[in-house]
């Protein structure tokens, strides 16, 4: 997590395209933008991004084909809105604000400039049913995330990594 | 939003019937009958339909593959139950039978009529994370949202035309 | 419900191994294990197992195309882990204890022994506006949701059959 699920019209993006979309979507949660805005970066690895091209004949808004329109599809459980805005200690108001600027910034070219329409939404899922390989994730801001984010991948972590937190490695 | 995913065999449907589906279902959020119903009309375009017609060796129910069933999953944002059921001044209970009845008349002929079985279920996601063409949508019943149902599209919209709300549009 | 979507790379599994997978998903819900960890058998039809085969192109985790990376998407809705943890007089935690022990045995051989990373999470959806058939699955436990375990298919139920819980059929 994140996961973006991008849906759109067929070759709406060449693969090169995509890739830089995909790089920059996760830099959202982990460059050091993100950094500065939320006071956290992710492991990059959370970052999911999934295109799924949608015939014409499939795809519809409004009940009729569309041909310039894209919708995204964003689940986040690795970090809430409220507990980065205490981390940062401004609004939640203010994280989102700063959330959907960061969104908007690396969209715009690809979507609104190019005269798609976007509708997208965020969905938020328990922590306690997240796994990453067969591992709950370590706790926000604990010195095993931070392992993972160094790392770029999932290890083993131990309860001194955690701190009190008892959300211990069991796969 | 509403957000509609239809997950059916190959072929279930011929082009024109998915149209047909599309614009029905985007009918139950925008047409007369939504009106009368839940007291609202959605901008036609809020309504997104997908279908992704999934091959028989990857689309399983009960653990074998199923050649005659659908899975809907829809996710709503624009309208609570509990909202739409205060407006129309009946219960919560009296909006979900007349909610499931616009969606049987709109799938029976095509889903049952046709011996596939189905199963259907509605999510829900915040308010404060859907943004169209990079806005906050205008609030439910303002003047804004019923000029984007009037001109089915989003464009700018201003402090005086969502009243005392303080979602404006920042993009 | 239980939904289950996996995205995974083009061809990662045989049509077999991916009927093998569906069935020993479903059972992770149905089967005598099932009952034995959490004290319930749903109807096998009840999960649904979807395979989306997503092309290296479109498809990439921490910003990057990665060919051996598995994400799934689970919905539950017929039981929450409260339920069931009441059912079993155990805590919650030993529930989803034992859930992600049955989900890591059926999982592991097909992911982590080959060389497979997996994120993996559950979203819960309201039961309310949860359909089967047109008709509202009967209660959890109730004489009908048992009858439709037995005969694997939905069918009217009576208010008989669901005791005092008044979510009977109107299909």
């Amino acid at each position: 997590m994140p996961l973006w699920q991008l849906f759109t019209p067929e070759n709406a993006f060449t693969p090169d395209e995509k890739a830089d979309l995909a790089d920059k979507i996760t830099s959202i949660y982990s460059g050091a933008k993100s950094k500065e805005n939320f006071g956290f970066e992710l492991p990059r690895f959370y970052t999911t991004v999934v295109f799924h091209e949608i015939k014409a004949d499939s795809f519809f808004v409004g009940g009729v084909t569309h041909d310039k329109f894209v919708q995204i599809e964003v689940v986040h459980i690795a970090r809430t809105n409220e507990g980065a805005a205490a981390l940062a200690g401004i609004t939640v108001e203010e994280i989102l604000r700063r959330y959907f600027d960061s969104v908007s910034e690396v969209l715009q070219p690809y979507i609104a400039a190019r005269g798609y329409e976007l509708e997208f939404h965020v969905e938020t899922a328990p922590f306690e049913t997240w796994k990453i390989d067969g591992m709950t994730p370590p706790p926000p801001h604990s010195v095993a995330e931070r392992r993972w984010f160094e790392e770029n991948r999932s290890s083993l972590y131990t309860a001194e990594e955690v701190g009190d937190d008892v959300r211990v490695a069991t796969a």
